[in-house]
């Protein structure tokens, strides 16, 4: 039992059969054929050689298989976690150089620590401050910067650059150097992908192909565009004609080495290696837990941290690079019937295969086409119309959005999305510490009492009655008190201020001592402060306290209690008493709800 | 009128008369007898030279009176401040030393304009971040600091340090200095001053001296005790005896001058002026709070930002220390019966005189004396069963609480207060992020729903209703969602959950997206997602989403209206119509409340 907690293979093991075997064998196979180029491409794009994407598809998957509780996640090398690498270590050495492997093997380790410590503390929830309109900038803004990083490979130029200026500078100046024939083979692969994106599906179904198998033989267009290039560029000779090929590849798998272990370096990578966890496992958390959900599973999300750290710490000790869920690979996994994490130790094994077969054949497969798979595939991420439907929505979502996007950006992907986070939490913390509140009055001949802007209700001089619409906490205290006292100094004839709670979820200790000096300064200025609607367990706490004590009004069950207790004196007389005894015993027994 | 907003004194000043003349003139000259020994011991605790804390209490003073609100707070030197003075100037230079002074008056300026710049961009609200248990926590270990910092001139040893454990080694590494003199007198005044405060008043009223005479007689006890040691000095020549005496202290008043305009200086002294800033502000805002409320009186916060801004600004130019409100001289003006902000005018008149005919006979004033009006005065900051008040209250503000003390007091005031803000809002996420939520049930016979674990209940099968007790935002949109599938996972029969939604004051684009996904996973595992008791507000909001308009279930008025609607099926044709019209229009009208 606990084994199979840290361990769910045993758990799931037990119960495996043919079945299962050959549905996870089958998807295994198509995602192979996705994930070559992609693992390729995405090594390219954190400026590490194309290896390194392979063996992050190794390793990692398998360890992933074993601690992972997804059936359909798809773990390895990701365009948004490369992206993030290449930022990160581009501070540290020239891409290439082995001081650049190094610190990416690093950079994986290190995440893969962060997420394991993460999972056995139960840290899970610290990914819940990355709002979603943050992420959602941070991806499209991140979508936009790889696609036109990735413009110089197709141009056939060099030019680096970690924001959208040092890109566009860099590209500008080079459009001397552009060459015609990796331009058209770059041109070339890119109109086909989106040919096959946009048509092939509907022309497949129309020659009556089952919806399923064509949208995965959309999904392996990729490969066929690497096969038909490579032997291109191999048949015409094309290095000859200055097409940038992918190069030689060591053929045969990783060897296990422990990443350098300097300290220094390690404490310099560990706040992009905190970033790359965060965003990685908020990503692969939402996407397999809207896959488990098809079919009514659950994924346990701090077990999902352990998983995805193991897999981050074998791509850092078997040549890998940061690894994480891929959005569209795991869809594929999904719908190709992917029945257990086994098909992901599957797809291990066709990586190593290509590996070991292939590296000859890709050494021909020219750069430009790989950049035309990134920037189709990163088409997916970028959702511009995101922004204007949460600027609609929510002003302020809308900024910490607009903010995460353009600093990702201008500047850069660790501000973007940390000003992003800074910004959304000051933003919230801002929104609750100046509550929404309204006066009510009751509703004629009912029980009901409602803002007397937006409503004709009976109100009494002597009584004001304050609807919080928020909990009540440090910072929003002192607003409490400003907003009371200025109750109180507008009418002078005031006898009766009833703080009306229902929404008021919590009172913390801030809260309280406001809410004392609130009670004692109407006292010395001549009013009664009641409370009325108190929640349980709110209640509960407040009973104890000098507050309970020294208040100078009642705590009354409802509104209309505090109305008819305050507001007709002469009437009052009979209702007067149950509500009393409501008072009396309300600080020393719960009240209901 | 604009110029009265900014300038309160034009308001006020039409209306002033020989009656609010005497009353302001009284209350001046008995702050003054208690300033003048304050003034110089707070200066020798911020490590400066005696005449800076007159010179604090002059300029700024007057500076105040035009620009404050507040009929009663004396502005000027206060402990808290001194010691966060010193504790912020040792990293810069040796204290008294020139570069230490200069620094001193940077501080004070910095604190000024960062002051001013935070009542004109209307920033009031930051200070509501300190929360009370912080505040309280850090007050209190300043208390202790202090009074341990001053027990080397009671023991007259030299013994710095700025934290208990650096302060306490210095004093027992110096045990054998200890000058006996300086002892005596050190105890002798502390133990007159306790006297005075302990019983004096009891004895003034028993021989029938009233009430509030005797509090004043008490509060200038100070004064009489720097007399009493001053003329012992002078008179038995104790300098000869190795009694630290206060020295020659330059007669006249200070000339105005620039600050230091280095700029690396100002940058490096930021964020301790800024801690300065809101900590004097927080303790000004809620001295003179309080006793404006006592005469139904209110302060405007934004522009007290800037009268104290104007105050320390005036303290950089004219040599003064940082300042802010004292809380004991605050009270004593009040109670003296201050009645415009004119009062502190008249003091800083006082402390001039004091400075041209007093400097002499202040050369020959015991720094022991100082020390002890310095602890005893800081015993009324110490508030050590606060700390259990609060923990019993709340544990995450007693954490705070007490993580704020200990690090006050064991390594130093700047890391305890940041710690305690940055703990106290943390906690305050980390609760919100795990909001209290209860399964509700019907209680029998009635249209009351109650938390099925609590309370005997109906409930069924295919229906259960969620109340969510906090506002729904990014910090808990994730919580929300494993919630509700969990509940979805537990019981396959379930065809319907609601989420009754009456303490939900706000629903931000992240709760948005997880109620999209949750009502997206529960479509695809056969379940519905309706909503009750959305307030106004909100319903307004949700209106245009794509939520509203793919939302499976309905959005029911009441939480019995669903219930109606989809617990009993049978029974529900004529109730469910006009619920059915209630969820037909709901997404285009808003519901009540």
């Amino acid at each position: 039992m606990s084994i199979e907690r840290w361990v769910p293979l045993f758990g799931w093991l037990r119960s495996y059969n043919r079945k299962l075997l050959s549905r996870d064998a089958l998807a295994a196979i198509i995602v192979t054929l996705m994930l070559v180029p992609q693992a390729l491409a995405y090594a390219l794009l954190a400026g590490l050689p194309p290896e390194m994407g392979l063996y992050a598809s190794m390793l990692p998957l398998v360890l992933y298989a074993i601690f992972g509780t997804s059936a359909s996640l798809a773990v390895g090398p990701v365009a948004v976690a490369a992206l993030m690498t290449a930022s990160a270590l581009s501070n540290f050495a020239s891409p290439g150089s082995p001081e650049y492997i190094g610190a990416a093997l690093v950079l994986a380790a290190l995440s893969g620590l962060i997420l394991i410590a993460m999972g056995v503390l139960r840290l899970g929830f610290l990914v819940n401050f990355l709002s979603h309109p943050v992420i959602s900038g941070f991806i499209t803004a991140s979508g936009i910067l790889i696609a036109i990083s990735q413009l110089r490979h197709i141009l056939g130029v060099e030019a680096s650059g970690h924001n959208i200026i040092d890109l566009m500078g860099a590209l500008l100046s080079q459009w001397q150097q552009v060459n015609i024939t990796t331009l058209l083979i770059g041109l070339g692969v890119w109109s086909f992908l989106l040919v096959c994106r946009k048509r092939l599906n509907t022309w497949l179904t129309a020659i009556g192909v089952s919806a399923s198998i064509a949208g995965l033989i959309v999904k392996a267009a990729p490969i066929s565009a690497v096969i038909a290039t490579t032997l291109l560029a191999w048949g015409l000779n094309l290095e000859q004609r200055g097409v940038a090929l992918v190069g030689a590849v060591p053929s045969g798998l990783p060897a296990l080495a422990l990443p350098n272990l300097e300290q220094s370096l390690w404490l310099s990578l560990l706040p992009a290696a905190l970033l790359i966890s965060l965003v990685g496992f908020v990503e692969s958390v939402s996407v397999a837990q809207t896959l488990a959900a098809k079919r009514r599973q659950r994924i346990d999300p701090n077990q999902e941290l352990i998983a995805l750290g193991m897999a981050n710490l074998g791509a850092g000790i078997s040549g890998g690079s940061p690894v994480s869920g891929g959005f569209s690979r795991s869809v594929v996994n999904f719908e190709a019937g992917a029945a257990t994490p086994l098909a992901g130790a599957f797809t291990a094994l066709g990586i190593m295969l290509s590996t070991l077969l292939l590296t000859d054949l890709l050494a021909f497969l020219p750069t430009a086409t790989l950049a035309a798979t990134i920037i189709v595939a990163v088409g997916t991420l970028i959702d511009l119309p995101a922004v204007k439907r949460t600027w609609q929505y929510s002003r302020s979502d809308g900024l910490a959005m607009v903010a995460t996007l353009l600093l990702t950006l201008l500047h850069s992907v660790e501000l973007g999305i940390i000003s992003g986070v800074v910004l959304s939490l000051g933003l919230h913390l801002y929104r609750t510490s100046q509550p929404h509140s309204a006066v009510i009055g009751r509703v004629p001949g009912t029980e009901h009492f409602r803002n007397v802007k937006r409503h004709q209700v009976e109100t009494d001089e002597n009584v004001a009655m304050l609807r919080i619409d928020e909990s009540l906490y440090f910072a929003n205290a002192r607003y409490l008190e400003d907003t009371v006292m200025a109750l109180a100094a507008r009418s002078p004839s005031l006898k009766h201020i009833v703080l009306t709670c229902q929404a008021v979820n919590v009172i913390d200790a801030s809260a309280l001592e406001s809410l004392e000096a609130i009670n004692a300064r109407l006292n010395d200025s001549g009013a009664k402060l009641h409370l009325a609607e108190v929640k349980g367990p709110v209640m509960d706490r407040l009973q104890h306290t000098d507050f309970c004590r020294e208040l100078t009004g009642q705590v009354f069950f409802t509104t209309f209690d505090a109305w008819q207790a305050l507001a007709h004196p002469a009437e009052a007389n009979s209702p007067l008493l149950p509500t009393q005894r409501e008072e009396t015993t309300s600080c020393n027994s719960d009240t209901p709800r």
